[in-house]
């Protein structure tokens, strides 16, 4: 599990005087960038070495509107694990209140766009950090 | 039902060499807005009024990835109304192939962020327009 | 010299009612990149070819604000040109007004960041749509 | 004078394997922002009160190129001010080496776009923290 502390920048609101729902999908991949990277899993790293791990599907629910320049903590955890597929979760906090939750799907996916196993470093570091 | 043409641009890829998965999130949008102004219902004159249009969820399968520069096309179309919710879903086709499938629900929310129920002429323009 | 008609995004306004800033970047970066694919010159192509073609500088005067939903014509041509370097200029308009001028300077870079001389035929395309 | 770390967001970069040039124009609306609220000029309010705060221009030279997650320090100061205009002026720094100067110019709008004088209090502290 992981928490990243962010704030809402102005140029995320929109012409609705609130954050556009596209950003929180940033906030989301910025939380889970960071938790992999805690994890010792970097994103730059796995690409050099010639992999994707790309979005497969995302959900995500809007509870309650944020406004610009506000404090918020996206918290990530890894949901659900197979050899091939991880599920991260998602909860941002905003002033004690649950604003969003959400999940993510991923896999690796080699240069020719196809699905990997998922390496063993990967898959243990991931295990450990179950729930 | 509505379809909207689009080009990928080159700043909405990533490092990875793809279309950055938020981008979709903003097609979809363009889709939505287009298809709601072509049915008469304009987010601007929505907005001018006191409403907000947010998204309340979305779920979105990412199928295949996009490249920048690439012509696609961009399917929406209701899928479930109520008297206060509405779902829209979309296809997002390139090359024949189909790269997206999603949905998104929305409400009417008035100045204080509170769902007020569908007007009438919205919710006849939207049955109308159901499939 | 080559124009290109755009529709203001909802997504690209701010809580200040109009389009953001940084919006205007990507349509001066969209009709620039339509404008070299004219002139035969891919920027997929040259990246594959290991070569990127960045910004160097970039300057812009903001004379009107752009609400959602407008419609736009960018006009980009080739302002200045030397071994090294091409220099575009911008226009934007709106409704017979024109809404933003700028100008961009590039480069082209090869793999190791380093400028190199444009190729020939990049330079004679460039000079032959040169105003 | 005030100086904003940041993070390189993975989002923020392009297929080119860099950070998109329109992102740094975020990195320095970020800084100039907080900048601003810490000298008491908070933009939320005085958009409330029916200000506007346009960016009237800009301009940016690109020194070197940043890579995704990469460490950021944005300083901003007041570069000039009149009774109507202020300008801005910037650095961003990474890994004690400079890769982006830059200014911009802004003014206040009233609710129809008109410039107006700028408050005293507003004046003063521009004044204060001139550099």
């Amino acid at each position: 599990m992981y928490t990243l502390k962010l704030k809402t920048r102005y140029s995320e609101t929109d012409q609705g005087g609130i954050v556009h729902n596209s950003a929180y999908i940033l906030y989301l991949e910025n939380a889970r960038i960071e938790f992999m990277q805690q994890m010792g899993v970097d994103i730059n790293a796995l690409e050099n070495e010639g992999f994707l791990v790309p979005v497969i599907s995302q959900s995500v629910k809007y509870l309650r509107p944020l406004k610009s320049l506000e404090e918020i903590s996206v918290t990530v955890k890894i949901e659900h694990l197979t050899n091939v597929r991880f599920v991260f979760s998602y909860e941002i906090i905003h002033d004690r209140v649950k604003v969003l939750e959400g999940q993510s799907e991923h896999c690796l996916l080699n240069k020719h766009f196809k699905p990997v196993r998922l390496p063993n470093n990967i898959k243990e570091v991931f295990l450990k950090n179950y729930q």
